[in-house]
């Protein structure tokens, strides 16, 4: 699939069939995952696959808007480990373009996926850090929920010039050419 | 270009030709940027390009990492704004995932660009914020710099087994059938 398509027709899909997601998938996404940039290279990230049926079913009760989990065949945490970061506070932005890769690699594999979101939340990094029996300086930043859609999306744009600014906030520059 | 080439040839560029990136390949830019997921759809970004030579000169004394923008085209400041947040604090992770979409844009259309982090350090959020004439409630998170590409680079994998956890952590889960 074409990285346009992938960027545009990237959607949060909530409905999966029974279809099981293969090894080599999985090893794909995570593959995508681990190449995201990361600050200073220093790849703070760790991933907790869940398939286990029981541990899916759990989530719905520790997170308000992951009620898919429950009947997906498959759950990503992507975790920051604070150990493992070289510039402090940067590990967030370096597990979310993680989660990103992850979401699309799911899209050109057809899979479909959602982001639900666990950090900042301090009562869901709690529930999570205890439900998959995290160490201390493991934050989990988002939950990957992903399956075989039982849905499909359409490439789309959500372009919008007004959120584009010219050289400066204002667009006069002292010094601009424009 | 496929999306695994895109993911895994995308590395950081920082050095460039002389020739311009063109308006078109920039509103393809900033349109992958914009379709990037976020909380509640909130899509809490703004987008600063800088072209203006005198204005890219200005920041490698502002950012110890960016010495590159001076010999650059073009800048792209991903800023948060905190005024269209739905999910308080998630801004961040929306702003960096639109930031990734941008990079792998940029890969797609063969262009080399580099993600150099500026929040949460201090001092680069208010040196761009003044460079910028940002308004209290927009903060710079990256800037991305481009243009096109003074070398190449190959696809390539970081995958680290070490990394994954089944289940829970420890691997260990009650209930899982592992």
């Amino acid at each position: 699939m074409d990285i346009f398509t992938a960027l545009h027709s990237r959607r949060s899909i909530r409905k999966y069939t029974e279809e099981p997601v293969a090894a080599e998938e999985l090893r794909i996404l995570l593959d995508a995952a681990m190449i995201a940039p990361s600050a200073g290279n220093a790849q703070p990230w760790r991933f907790v696959v869940i398939d286990d049926k029981t541990l899916l079913a759990r989530i719905p009760a520790i997170h308000p808007y992951a009620g898919m989990a429950a009947r997906a065949p498959l759950g990503i945490v992507v975790c920051g480990d604070l150990r493992r970061e070289k510039y402090h506070g940067f590990w967030v932005q370096d597990c979310a373009a993680a989660t990103q890769n992850l979401l699309l690699a799911a899209t050109g594999l057809g899979l479909g996926a959602v982001w639900t979101g666990i950090y900042p939340v301090e009562d869901r990094v709690a529930a999570f850090s205890g439900l998959l029996n995290l160490p201390e300086q493991c934050v989990p930043l988002s939950l990957v929920v992903l399956g075989r859609p039982a849905m499909h999306a359409e490439a789309r744009s959500r372009f919008d010039e007004s959120l584009v600014h010219h050289n400066t906030f204002d667009g006069r520059a002292e010094n601009a050419q424009v």
